[in-house]
């Protein structure tokens, strides 16, 4: 996720999907990043290639890289609303497409990598919209703002480049942020809703719901799509699972902890029920859990310290943001993985180079490839 | 403007107009960076080389570099209001000669680039004040600022050049904000205004008037240097086009786009009337429009995109900080400007390296020398 | 204070110390940075060990790095309160451990560097904790605060070494403004008091009292422990000059120029008695004179400029902070600080590299020795 698979990895996995049997070779091929679509996709039509870079870039969003996982996906959002879907499929398609008249490096635009930015501001703009569902005025800043996050994603990657970090969702974070305080918070073209700190506790409070609570739980990564309906949420947690069990796991884990954190720190009940308060664990737990860093149980229980730390940050920044009435978005996992991916020390030697971040499943395999390969290798050299 | 014309691009400043007829030369010689100057300079006065240098650095602020047009914009300024003319002459000299003291670069003190900073600092500071003209205290803090303004340029430079990036006005950008927080909003020796966010609508709205709408465009140009008069933001503009006609045309269509963008986020009619809405457009304009990148179509359209984009920033930058009193001053182009120049892909290649920057005819011309010298020079290595 | 002494200077320590008077070597070896401690400490028990490492993370608070001042400093605050004194030694051990655990660079824990930004948490925590002393649920943030302080520490390293910079504070800082932001203003479980920005005037001003001011200017030096008593603070200001006097001089200098801005700014009399208005000149102008630049008139010069923009970036970051009700912490001089030791030009010659910085006395003679050195070497060039 946020990377894109190098030309010789994907030989790695045709390889190795050589290598198991036919059965298990047709489902390890739907499952992960399926590199070899790209050979497969290369010379057919562009409208057929753009949808796949699309599907790609709508899993990009969940830290995902499958464009299965992403019909799936998809199809979640327009089950949520039809309106989201379309919004998010026209953000989608536009980031896409700006990015490959700005001539972009035509790997990130196969990954999917110039489309989840453009996705996320326009589902978030949908979201926060206070002039109802079908306001067609809307497309026009959606477009635009869409294009813009491929300015940023473009701008920042040299900064963050420096230290082998990606750019993740800083575009869509920083973005959305500019919208929303561009149109204010009485704007008579784009009115919008204003975001309430979750330390705001509303005068009348009943007593806490253990049921409305655990269903936070799926329905924070829900939340990363924007999205607070319990049957899409789960949809996307199986489109998860089809690219990644594990990742779908440290979700669930994520999002859990979370939701912890929010009781800890007394959130208002709205926060833990709509599982606004478990996304940014999910986020934080899935990037550490297994995707950028090697999983083993070492990086698990860094993984559950980085959704800890999501969820707080996540508390701190929406009351900070809250007082003026914007939504902390995903700041919270954001900063706290780009954070965590600088850490030195013994954690360090965990962490995968973004050039080869692949599924966590794939990652464990090519890591004890590599180590074999490396052994043997001394072996030789020592001949 | 904010780089240095090297030696070389002298020599060939003033080969290119030994090339031209005597006329053409002579008026060659009083346009663009003025290179040869700094030649007959070198062996005058201390205080009249401070004299070139105050200029260059005048014209610094609106991205030129030509002490012809440095004289005719602080004769502008004069004429706007002497009290604001002599702060800022006080911040021009103040910041140069502590830049002289702290033996920073000669040739950046040369090229003018250690007084803008301070100049806009010292003219905000005028602009902004409550006690009246005249308030002589206020002698102190503008020397202070500029003076501190020199330490910022000077700490911020390392950290930018790891990118090629400019320091541009980010140094006024954080002294001015720091000066306002400091003083806050009834300090009993220092008062002054608070900033009013864009979006705040007065309760009795009378209709829009288009010719004031229009006035706002070349006034946009003028508010660079803070000044919100007709006549003298038509002397600034007659400097600049004296500099660059094809920078003056980027300035006007720049804060067109600027006042379209404020029109179209509805923000307070006094922002359009007196050019605030325009002038981070403006700077945006110039900035992507043949200085930094060589102009051709694409990059027209690419500047005309980052006008755009500077001022929707700026607003919302404006309502942001205005929420606090604290005017945004131009961190929307300045932010806007430096993401521009990091962009990677297609643009990236009309990028002109930050050492090589001239005026935009010039960058045109010495591209195309440099483009023949290497056909030349590609032609003499296949033989 | 915020390096780690290199093997090579240790070597130079010893020698050092044998060629002076038995009498005058045993006083040495108490002052400074006492290199010679970790060859004596190296096969001692962990616990011992540990001690060591915690006492001199007290000093690195007050960028020193010596545990026999760390001890007086440690003995200082648990004399203004014991409970502050608990909750900070538990800080400084819950951070060193974490970083053991963590598997951080063995130099860096030897050195207390992983100590002091938990122990600052701690101490902050509980100075603004409105629950009362002894509340014991505070002792749960504060081990999450210490422990997640090493994460910011060890993280952000990798970006400021790029520029030779030191973690410094910055992670206190960050990790403070999260927790108060995270508990917002009216937390049922760990409540604390707001932050009041300093140019907040109370309605019935009395006049302003010469010997509370003056009495402020040790407090400034005590406040860097967040410590308001004045015998405390004295003692504080002992266990620095046993360490170095020439940063004691500065400690006290630094104090006395940030109450002269606090007074110049006319902020709340009870920023000026209870130091407040100090403590940033006070590390502004320790760092700089002496410290992480040669002492020389020049570099003294510029310690009164940075002990002066120190404290009015204190002052400016307070309003904005306090705005929020958050303090600003020492943000004002790290900040600060940071900037100065990006400068260029002449006095960038007296910057002494990160690896090199020891206590500034000796900074002072490993420089002659260094250029004595280097004569020798040019000398022996020549022949």
């Amino acid at each position: 996720m946020w990377t894109d698979s190098k030309p010789d990895m994907r030989e790695a996995g045709r390889k190795e999907a050589r290598d198991a049997g036919p059965a298990v070779k047709r489902l390890m091929a739907l499952t992960g990043d399926m590199p070899h679509l790209d050979k497969f996709m290369q010379d057919k039509l562009f409208a057929l290639q753009l949808v796949v870079w699309a599907l790609r870039g709508v899993t990009r969003v969940i830290l995902a890289n499958n464009p299965l996982s992403g019909s799936l996906m998809l199809a979640a959002i327009y089950w949520a609303s039809p309106w989201q879907g379309l919004l998010g499929t026209l953000g989608l398609l536009t980031s896409t497409l700006v990015a490959v008249i700005l001539g972009q490096d035509s790997g990130e635009v196969w990954g999917g990598l110039h489309g989840f930015n453009g996705m996320l501001v326009s589902l978030l703009m949908g979201v926060f919209n206070s002039a109802g569902d079908w306001y067609w005025w809307l497309l026009l800043p959606v477009c635009l703002a869409s294009a813009t996050s491929v300015f940023f994603f473009s701008g920042l990657s040299p900064v963050l480049d420096r230290w082998d970090l990606p750019v993740a969702v800083f575009p869509f974070n920083m973005v959305i942020i500019i919208y929303f305080l561009c149109t204010g918070p009485d704007n008579p073209y784009f009115p919008h809703h204003l975001a309430v700190p979750p330390s705001w506790v509303p005068p009348n409070v009943t007593a806490l719901s253990a049921t409305q609570v655990l269903q936070g739980i799926p329905l924070g990564v829900g939340q990363i799509f924007a999205c607070s309906s319990l049957g899409p949420s789960l949809l996307i947690l199986a489109g998860l699972c089809l690219y990644s069990p594990l990742q779908a796991f440290h979700a669930l884990i994520g999002s859990a902890i979370g939701t912890l954190a929010g009781l800890s720190m007394a959130v208002r009940h709205e926060c833990l029920y709509t599982g606004l308060s478990g996304f940014n664990g999910a986020l934080g737990c899935m990037a550490v859990g297994g995707l950028f860093f090697m999983f083993n149980w070492k990086t698990h229980l860094l993984a559950i310290a980085t959704a800890f730390l999501s969820a707080y940050v996540d508390i701190a920044l929406s009351n900070l943001l809250g007082a003026m009435g914007l939504p902390a978005c995903s700041w919270g996992a954001t900063l706290t993985v780009t954070l965590l991916m600088l850490l030195r020390g013994d954690v360090a030697t965990y962490r995968i180079p973004l050039g080869q971040v692949r599924a966590p499943e794939q990652n464990l395999r090519s890591r004890s490839r590599w180590q074999a390969g490396s052994a043997v290798e001394q072996e030789s050299t020592d001949v």
